[in-house]
């Protein structure tokens, strides 16, 4: 069995092609596009166009946009204000007219696995004002739009497929956006808690930390879904993998001269990775991840711009000071 | 305005009744009994079989139980097991034959406020099994019944009515049973955290700390609701209510050679009791509850009991000790 | 037994010695002050200055300023920031010239326990410098003092007086100034979560949530001691006092005419006021208290305001953005 | 810069000298012995009896004591059982007769960082009689001992040395014996939430998650002192490191017949391990941390059998199940 890094990034995915591919040419059906701000905050966004791109990339055909936030950033209030902007700005490209009706903000992953529980601490920190409109709307502000934000609970706990409790609130809610909140894993640890991906595509089965089955997408809701993620994981398997990969490479650089060995490097590689991966991280190699120390502060920050920057981007010429808990 | 002092126990309100009329009759379409354990657990059924008993006693035809354990139960686990026994025992009944197909658990309540987190605590314990049923049958023991859970959110933070999102998971789900359990209001101290209410009636609108206005009965959601509550407040408009009564009433026994005495006494404290309560309490004596200062743990003790309860009742016969989380 | 209403606050000691004494004059070695800011805070300023002062008010000489911020301030950036700022600007008072040492930030109360985790919050999110001051001293702003911060715990959680454990770590660090944060009871429930009194007289026995032996002050630790306090609840005891007081109060003034009655009605309340308390709040009248339904997230928004407010005190002149975790 | 695996652990300590050793021999000052109970659950012994053995093995002269509990003991009642029981009385053995005065629990660690929060999690669930034993003499069981319990959080925390804290707590309650519980670094992920450590030779500088410089030991406090530490993470570096030792040692059997690449094997792995292992784990290869998903489940579980075996070993013959509030 050939083993193969873990991501839920489109920019990793794309990275990971380049990596395996020999030369580093456009692919066909697939657009990119960088920009740095003033603050040091990365922006790249990723556009597949085409069933080829899709088929390369391995991520279907939709907008990708990552923004990579400078290392440290979160002891500074300064480039969290960017931060938010920046991820606020990204936001409402892809909501562009969508937010006519009720926006309805999933919080997904479990809230008592501290890696997990982006989407449920950002749905705690969302302004919902979808009862405010419904019960007193004369006493609100107009330019408020109807938001409602639920955290539907992970498989394990809830024995109910995500993907069918969604589908249930949405039939009920009938909302004209969803806006679905997950904690991601990354290949690399300099990404985690740090890089936020937003895509319309929605949420394809798979991805997260846990295990979801049903896509929550336009396809299965009948309503454009924009997925946000946030790497707060790397596999513990995917750092052994990439350990391998390394040593071997330059080893590799080592024995150019001698083929026999090149030969044996590339040969033993492939054959033992798996399972050398598997006797490092016994018992149960695919339930470890590797997390900075201090993982529960780092979320708490981050489900903090993302909660700010999804407020702003909905509630457009609000100040919602005044309504913010601080 | 009359103030009326809140409880959203059935044993309360036949008590209320009671109080306010003149003799102790039996009321036409209420049955009661009571019932006390070795281990000095008080065990009432109120039986409300008639439009005149509900009318009588405010609480709609229906099966009502009520535990009272000793004071000071939280300290022994003698207590704590028998406790789990007799509300699994009355649970059973109460289930009947309605555990043919999947169970629906409901957490209500807001899980960030501690007293009124008591639902979705109970979640969080109560053994999952439908997703294993579903995708591993043939690897659990076959026993087991299927159980799914969810913690629906309140209003206030969601946006959506909690019956909503229920309706919404069960036209999914479609369970045979849903048990709801909520945090209660009493009317006195001593029955906080210390009192497990059962109704096969569901949850009507009004009740519990939170306001929930769509009832979650077999009415709304086309299948049978036991309710299962645990007053853990007492509102602070009731005590000063209560505080009233009282102190009024020792005047009157004190004042009944006076005439003219007794019946100002009656006057004033019917005109001015609302006032003095909202001076006490400003400035919001709608928002104040009253609780022991270690609520905190004492809702994690009766969550406890309720979810080994609830376990027990369901999956009768298995051996729950392999599956517990201890 | 006559009953007393329990208040930990100066002001409201003020308040009722003023209500049980005939005329509103002044009390030698008593000066009080008043300011309201722009953003509506009051803040009063009393200063006891004799052992005189001291019998009537029932406080010890020093000084006392207590900070009250509008109702429902916590919804507005605005009131938080300004309250930050007249906290921080009564503090520096406070503090003067003592802070050329070591600080010792001391959250007191139990973390455990919502009402009363005050303490342990503010110490959670107070800038803490004293090891970097002393392990790398190159790398940090010299305009930094050095801060340290503790949370000893309960008597009931630790089995060792609160005082004992405080003394022990003053006996090691040294501090030239301790600020202890605490839990406070207050008599009205319009002051719960939203006053913040300073004293520079530290903490006496009996005073918070908590029952707390050894006094915390210069005399027991040899070093001077800022005691900073938020009232979180109201004795349940003291709604029920009031209420009575209400009641009766507005019974006296209908019955001036009828001087039997009037009379009767002041030895009817004396005799039973304590009886019906005690009757009304079975089992354990001394164990329960009132609070804000939403109690979690109040006492979150004031520790901030004062966790704040402590780091622009003492590091004046610092951009403090740059270390804080937001 | 040669790469060495982290661990806390005597077990672990032992085996990587044998792994570096030619020939496992036994060590001259150090004896050891296993023994498995019938519920599964391993106990190795280790003492080291001599200067030799201290610096072979790298850990001071003592008496550790490793329990390692079936994978998955989490699932069952049973295991936990026998769990506390082993671990009660290997904790007896080590205690002897040193309890005869009041004997101090040390919660060390981070409670903010769930895989650090073991010791504080221990400590809010340890009996605490202290205060009861010197208050209320009369009214408690005469067999139980005096136990007083501090969490005294971490430098980064409160700026000053766990040691600092703990010595002044020491010196104002003088206890016979203190127990100190801290979280711990394993070599390998089976071990980790798994394996429970004593040792009556204290905590020495450099150990657990965080970064402990003062020794708590005999030596700095004047008391004996028993350290019980559980791993609950991998350092990523360790892994990392495994995964090159592994791959690398796969290589080498397979290229004995060839001299010459066995000798490039070995020099290159020595050469290039470091260096993968900070490019692997950019930004920070020190602050990553390998653990369970489940991580916060599986402290707690680990915590109770821990708090529940130190209650029953210090307090022999009592029956706790009256104080447990469960």
């Amino acid at each position: 069995m050939k083993f193969k890094a873990r991501t839920d990034l489109a920019l990793e995915a794309r990275e990971l092609y380049f990596e395996s591919s020999a030369i580093e040419t456009d692919v066909d059906g697939v657009e990119a596009e960088e920009e740095e701000t003033d603050c040091g905050i990365k922006i790249s966004r990723v556009r597949i166009t085409s069933k080829n791109g899709e088929e390369t990339i391995g991520k279907p055909v939709g907008n990708y946009v990552t923004l990579e936030l400078p290392q440290n950033a979160d002891f500074e209030q300064r480039i969290h204000t960017a931060a938010c902007k920046a991820f606020a700005d990204e936001l409402k490209r892809l909501i562009g007219d969508k937010n006519d009706g009720t926006i309805l903000v999933l919080g997904l992953g479990n809230r008592n696995i501290t890696a997990d529980a982006l989407g449920p601490k950002v749905v705690d920190m969302v302004l919902v004002t979808r009862h405010l409109i419904e019960y007193m709307p004369e006493e609100i502000d107009q330019r408020l739009k109807s938001v409602c934000a639920v955290s539907p609970g992970v498989l394990g706990i809830t024995g109910v497929e995500t993907g069918e409790i969604v589908k249930g609130v949405c039939d009920r809610v009938k909302p004209s956006l969803v806006i679905a909140i997950d904690a991601l894993c990354s290949r690399r640890m300099e990404r985690v808690n740090n890089t936020i991906q937003l895509a319309d595509t929605g949420i394809v089965p798979g991805a997260g930390i846990g295990n979801r089955r049903m896509a929550i997408n336009n396809e299965t809701l009948g309503v454009p879904v924009i997925a946000i993620g946030v790497p707060t994981v790397v596999d513990a398997a995917t750092i052994a993998g990439d350990t391998i990969d390394r040593i071997v490479g330059n080893m590799k650089a080592n024995a150019k001269e001698n083929k026999a060995l090149f030969r044996m490097l590339e040969t033993i590689a492939e054959d033992d990775k798996y399972g050398v991966i598997k006797e490092v991280l016994k018992p149960d190699c695919d339930n470890f991840i590797v997390t900075p120390k201090e993982v529960d502060s780092a979320v708490e920050l981050v489900a903090k711009i993302i909660a700010d920057g999804i407020n702003s981007a909905i509630h457009q010429g609000v100040d919602l000071d005044e309504f913010k808990g601080l």
